[in-house]
């Protein structure tokens, strides 16, 4: 399909073309590029050769690419973004018709497609504000049984409307940023009277396994955007891993929601993965789109409304020993970005280019499908990885690697890994 | 004391030098200023026509009044920013040192004070994250009492750390930014089984009365802020409206805290008021800040933590009749700013200059006391306004207007008009 060489296991192949912020040891600016294959295509150095020459409608917005972040790119809008990536696609196939731009251009080549080994990736966009949703049924039910019970495991809001609640956006990092384990209060005594907790290491850190949106088009404040509007408000996807110190949460959570405990840190992947390549992978989410139960600025026009997205949760240890924990499948969201948003903006929110949106934790139904420790545990009942060591929730010296990746062998399109280790807490 | 003519009323007196960021009808670009009486002083024309130049130390960071935010003045640290605001009182002294830079410099005071009248103000720093704390103790004692009785008013994690949740930026707007009444989903009968909400126009639209707080040094994520160092990380301080729809928020808060209910407005006042300004009003707050109880990471030297800033709620109407509907003071406070940013850092949270810190709504004990309308009416009996009208909640139309101001006349050191007016719901 390509005439560069893709390995057929890549996560990047022709079908995918995700966005990214690239620099490398020669050239520590960050600049936008595209991951194919093994491969970044510096579209910093592409656009200023000439790359986008043939992309005569392209021409006055060249300056994006010469930007440290996405957001201005982004901010072009869903029509642009589809003309550039399918641009790309065709530079890169081939039966190019432009062999002249790249395939027959070493010079170029040699130029502009660096290693993916041999770049540092930073976050795609400069994050305005993170909000954290709380769609997937499962996870909210599994937590809700530890919680509460089968009986009263939902909330009655939970099916009218995307739960959610502001997250921390400047400890947002990108995969590979090591996780310092954090140090707060705890009740480790719930049943005591009075409840007094100690300060101390968290020592129920854990992962959530999430999807997360990049918002690219504004909305003023006070101007709702309308249900069949939002998905072309949204740039494209993420992995994201939500850590959360359970045992902080717990302590601190009532009755505003999690706050320290979550906003030590947030990972996601460096590339984003724009709708329209995911939009081969449409598929039923747990409930249609388009329910009668919904309030109109939540109901789609499509019922099918989440992806057919394939993801797991591998945890290696300190030692090496990788023992994938969970599989579970983006298919398990109740609401689907386009609705998170116009739910988020119907009482006037404005969002800016560069806001992101997470899923909230997709879990399955089955056992092995669950998107954290604590629902698989349930906090207590240890797991055993391919070492027989066991583990409860991640201890020093863990790393947690999150893959998400749709499609077939020879044309996937995933998001690569969303990747952190932990590092000890400091002593206080 | 000024050889500037300063109404004894201002709250803007010799003692205060709050900045801010202005424009004017004849210069639209955003720039940074202080407040003086009834003037602004354009920093940027006072820092170009050499108004800096007996203050040598500070040569080199002269762009810093060259911004459209005061992000870069904030990150240069309290000796700094303290340096300048006694050079600037200085200046304005009647016995200034330095009476050839302003006060004997006619070209000068017509090029950079412009009567407060004709500039307008612009947020004073780029916002990265807002987070709101509940460090009101008799607001949240209120609120618990509405919602579970006496008995369980307060959570027991209440007085062990300063409850917070994060809020959302992109709508903090400066005082003046008219209020749509946002739509969302109510839950009008909630004894009715099962729990269907309606959709509408809020009913039940509020103030919440606060202090907020800027941050100016940065700390590094997994790196904690020591609270003996947590004030000078501490621009100053704004009052802050954070604007509830009690109706919205009752629904969609469980269990992860406000969402869309706070998230489509919160106003504060454009003039940032340094620490050292309020340093002569520092009092007790409701528990001392040393107390044993806490925690060493949240224990201050200084037992005497808050301040003595009495603020008021005035209730404008449509009509045009005003009603000053309840005095509160900053005094109400259970934990500091600085407290509050120990504990937001403690599990590792980077913080930025232009990050926000909300006190949480601040009401006094007494009845008329109250930070917000729903305490004082607990959303059943109105209170009568001057023309004889009555309040549950805000009306369309009303002007909710918040002031603090410390001090005594000829010396205040207050905030200005925390204003915002309500416009009605858009129809859907």
């Amino acid at each position: 399909m390509s005439w560069l060489s893709i390995s057929k296991s890549s996560p990047f192949s022709l079908a995918n073309i995700p966005f990214g912020i690239i620099s490398t040891a020669k050239s520590t600016a960050h600049v936008p590029a595209i991951a194919i294959g093994d491969y970044a295509l510096d579209l910093s150095v592409f656009a200023s050769s000439g790359g986008f020459s043939p992309l005569t409608d392209f021409a006055r917005h060249l300056d994006v690419f010469q930007q440290p972040t996405l957001n201005a790119f982004a901010a072009l809008g869903r029509p642009v973004h589809r003309q550039v990536r399918e641009y790309l696609q065709n530079v890169l196939r081939d039966d190019t018709s432009y062999p002249q731009v790249l395939k027959n251009n070493a010079v170029l080549q040699k130029e502009a497609l660096l290693p993916l080994s041999e770049v540092t990736n930073h976050l795609p966009l400069q994050i305005g504000d993170y909000t954290d949703f709380y769609a997937g049924l499962n996870h909210a039910y599994n937590l809700g049984v530890i919680l509460r019970g089968p009986d009263n495991a939902l909330q009655p809001n939970y099916k009218h409307l995307p739960v959610g609640y502001h997250g921390r956006a400047s400890s947002v990092v990108v995969s590979g940023t090591p996780i310092r384990r954090p140090n707060g209060q705890i009740l480790t005594n719930p049943s005591a009277t009075p409840k007094v907790p100690v300060f101390s290491p968290s020592k129920r850190l854990d992962i959530e396994l999430e999807l997360a949106a990049f918002v690219s088009r504004p909305n003023q404040m006070g101007e709702p955007v309308p249900i069949d509007e939002a998905e072309d408000h949204i740039f494209g996807l993420v992995l994201m891993n939500d850590w959360s110190a359970r045992d902080i949460q717990a302590w601190e959570y009532v009755p505003l929601g999690p706050f320290c405990a979550k906003n030590f840190a947030t990972t996601i992947t460096p590339w984003v993965v724009l709708l329209d390549a995911l939009e081969p992978f449409r598929a039923p989410g747990l409930e249609p789109g388009d329910r009668e139960s919904l309030f109109p600025y939540l109901r789609e026009k499509r019922a099918v409304n989440a992806y057919d997205i394939p993801l797991e949760f591998e945890l290696k240890t300190a030692q090496g020993s990788s023992t994938v924990v969970s599989r579970s499948n983006a298919k398990n969201l109740l609401f689907s970005f386009p609705q998170m948003l116009a739910h988020h903006t119907i009482t006037g929110c404005n969002m800016n280019p560069g806001d992101l949106l997470g899923s909230g934790t997709i879990s399955g139904t089955e056992s092995g499908a669950e998107g954290s420790l604590v629902e698989q545990t349930r906090g207590k009942n240890p797991i055993t990885l391919a070492d027989g060591s066991q583990r409860i929730f991640l201890e020093d010296g863990d790393t947690a690697i999150l893959r998400g990746t749709a499609g077939e062998e020879g044309s996937y399109v995933g998001f690569g890994d969303c990747v952190g280790t932990i590092l000890p807490a400091h002593v206080v």
